[in-house]
């Protein structure tokens, strides 16, 4: 028997299943309501270190396959390694805007999508898929499972930052190959979010894209399919 | 200028940055730190409808790549159904243990690591890349973003149900070309997640494969990196 089981010694023991007391399930729900992807609210002030350690904890709390844990947070503060990051998004988003049809290119370019240099953070978000060990367990049979358990330690981090009043964004529109670079993360090493964070004048109360008319939210209901995949269901536009 | 800008008019207005009041913020931390992914603990009354409802609509509004909101959720109650799914993840199982080190083999089938039969309610959560139309805002350079936005929505849905005190377990020991083919869902659409869903006769107080000693949890501490990769700092074992 392991140290770890001599420690828990009893191995079923739960704790309550109930629900949260109301006023707490609606705090859980608000936080998930009113996040936002930030890009231009961001504040200069520096984060609270305290805050700064919750939210990493939350992430950390995250689940992953295994329990491989996956994840790694590079701190990037330093303004110079910033300004080549924000190089890198200035040239791929500019490869990006000529991707759209023609009549989409123009409202692309009016929009704000990165506060990397706003932001007094950012965190680079990484996946080890070899963290666990040559084999892993639940990572035999489907392919990206550390990315994905990346992604929730990133979604555990949106939230608990959305709590503390700390905005974030998640910026997508670059060469992963050149971040790596500046940051020396190994060839080994998956980039899977590049995120700005800072205090904020004001969270958006619904989505950016939405507001400045990009596109629309659906209907939940439109994603929801009983007992099989429902071809007549499919929300596409 | 759209319907969707009219509607809102004040593109720029924002509601307050504050953080939450203290007993919302530990209620929004409560969530993350207690959600565990259920496996032996499901009860088998049929979860609240309303509590469903919840739970989806805080998956929905999870962000998503260029507002793409790739996500598609196939509710499976059907018995039979759930016995296929359960027959594929135990085919799946036997191959995921016979790929492990002699030593360890044995204690991996002691591990119950479904609840697909146990559970009233499995999900499965699946990605559309197409969703967006064929450019996507946010997705021109980086790969896997619809499964990214896929996975956060997983993950609010977690806590949410972890507010409703309605465990989760996802599984991923599961060929997901036979799943597919069990619900129907074409070849373009990705499967990211089959989740159980249900009431449960507790939760553990700490990650399972932690208690019952199959891997520990590392200080988040050596997962965090300052302004670049340290390979110093690699958590491997």
């Amino acid at each position: 028997m392991s140290r770890i089981e001599q420690k828990s010694g009893t191995a079923n023991d739960l704790t309550s299943g109930e629900a949260f007391a109301p006023a707490e399930r609606d705090a859980v729900y608000r936080a998930i309501a009113t996040r936002r992807d930030v890009r231009g609210e961001f504040l200069p002030d520096p984060l609270c270190e305290n805050a700064l350690s919750r939210i990493l904890a939350a992430a950390h709390q995250a689940p992953s396959v295994g329990l491989s844990q996956p994840w790694d947070f590079i701190l990037v503060r330093d303004r110079e390694t910033r300004v080549r990051v924000a190089e890198i998004f200035a040239r791929a988003n500019e490869e990006a805007a000529r991707r759209f049809p023609a009549q989409k290119q123009a409202r692309y370019r009016t929009l704000k999508l990165e506060g990397i240099l706003s932001a007094p953070l950012n965190i680079c978000v990484t996946s080890d898929p070899a963290r666990g060990g040559p084999v892993i367990l639940g990572a035999t049979h489907m392919a990206d499972t550390d990315l994905f358990s990346t992604v929730c330690a990133i979604q555990n981090l949106w939230l608990a930052a959305r709590a503390e009043g700390i905005g974030v964004g998640w910026v997508s529109i670059l060469h992963e190959d050149q971040v790596k670079s500046v940051l020396g993360i190994p060839d080994r090493i998956r980039l899977v979010g590049y995120l700005c964070l800072g205090h904020v004048r004001g969270f958006h109360d619904r989505p950016e894209l939405e507001k400045r008319g990009w596109r629309h939210r659906d209907d939940v209901k439109k994603h929801v399919h009983e007992e099989r995949w429902n071809a007549q269901h499919d929300p596409e536009d």
